[in-house]
């Protein structure tokens, strides 16, 4: 059996959501005619794998979940949304005269969300776009992005990033999601695995699929709030508060140590 | 990285369709707490991996396909449904008065069926079941299952089994997807891909899985009218009529030879 090809799942995927959500553009038809949900295929280490509706990432804000618009009311100066995906919360941070820039390491991502209307927006990741200088008052990391901290090891890199691209005073509104209150044994067994290994129990390791395309295997972290001050423990950020009004997400302001 | 398990695939996925569409029993959960659409994803020999909503195989009659309507109306006698997954079809003729058997080779298919209220299953291949003895004066593969005809090497062993499960004057009911009306190019190679190896251009190669589990590889056949009349040549059944009026999906119905 063939092994898929690596390229920009997210994109291809986002894509293709797009185009299904306004009816415009080339769109996978089943049996060559029906237009079909597109569906973002997750795979984890251990052999589990989700299927997931891929429209949700093109949601107005009429349909999000509270705490994103909680979030939003955190925002604050110029504003960095990293893994900004279709622009779903950028677009609606722009709409309302906020400073707004859009990350992201996907080229099909960004060209959606700029269709969409997104004005600034940067195809790089973290690590490369720290050396170019620019400064930002918050960092959003929304849709579960506080899993870009990925493990202990890449927690600090990421963090150390963010500071070297903050103002002083700046702030990171993060939404998480911690794991550990299912008793579905097939997540039990993993949250176990993991540890025995040495990895946080909610450190998933995973590859999304779409269509012909795979991403590589990367880290993907789902955390309690303990397990997340340990993370900042030694890092220029400290945590402020915590929403955890729409458990097991949950919102975390993380303020810069001046 | 771990392999998935082989397993009861279609069961498990549709044991968890059923809790999340009645609302009771234990149900996989997002984050924990959050029920989640139960999605099937099927992976093709290329690469390809598409999810699908799984809900459809407990749609009830007002949620059906026109065809399915039409399908229906064609039975006669005692039919055997082949491949009777949740009793989507087989309750509803069942409802209408009519003998009708339940056949599938998933366990956890079938008890749901069962639960659902559909009396007379025989869980099974089509193969061990035809030494048994029964008879029937209809077949119904609905649900594009005339995919189960698999290849040119398979469907005359299939149609045997069910000739020798066949009162005088049977029919096969069933329906198929030409598949040949595409123009993605990821569809078009495939076929091409399949003819170069000597198969089938709709002969598909696939795999389910769901959750932890995997089925192994199998055949299923999407195939044009054309090739469907060249692979009843030299068995007992001859096409009577196509209604082809929801193309690419089609109803064929088959008759045998007396």
């Amino acid at each position: 059996m063939d092994e898929p090809l690596i390229g920009d799942v997210f994109g291809e995927m986002i894509r293709d959501a797009y185009a299904v959500r306004t009816g415009r553009g080339p769109r996978p038809l089943a049996g060559g005619r029906v237009p079909r949900p597109v569906i973002e295929v997750i795979e984890r280490d251990d052999g589990l794998i989700n299927g997931a509706l891929a429209d949700h990432y093109l949601d107005e804000p009429a349909e999000w979940q509270p705490h994103d618009h909680r979030a939003l009311r955190l925002c604050r100066g110029h504003v960095l949304d990293i893994g900004v995906g279709a622009g779903r919360t950028a677009i609606e941070i722009q709409r309302r005269g906020m400073a707004v820039t859009g990350l992201d390491t996907s080229r099909g991502a960004i060209e959606v969300a700029r269709r969409r209307g997104l004005r600034d927006t940067v195809l790089n990741t973290i690590d490369a776009y720290a050396v170019a200088g620019a400064r930002y008052d918050t960092f959003l990391l929304l849709g579960n992005n506080l899993g870009l901290l990925e493990s202990r090891q890449r927690a600090p890199i990421f963090l150390d990033a963010l500071a070297r691209l903050a103002n002083p005073g700046a702030r990171i509104i993060a939404q998480g999601t911690d794991p550990y209150g299912t008793t579905d044994p097939v997540h039990v067994s993993y949250h176990r695995r993991n540890r025995e290994r040495g990895r946080l129990g909610g450190q998933l390791r995973l590859r999304l699929r779409y269509r012909m395309l795979a991403t590589e295997w990367f880290d993907y972290l789902n955390c309690s709030i303990e397990e997340l001050s340990a993370l900042l423990t030694g890092t220029r950020w400290r945590l402020k508060s915590i929403d955890d009004e729409d458990r097991p997400y949950y919102l975390a302001v993380m303020e810069l140590i001046s």
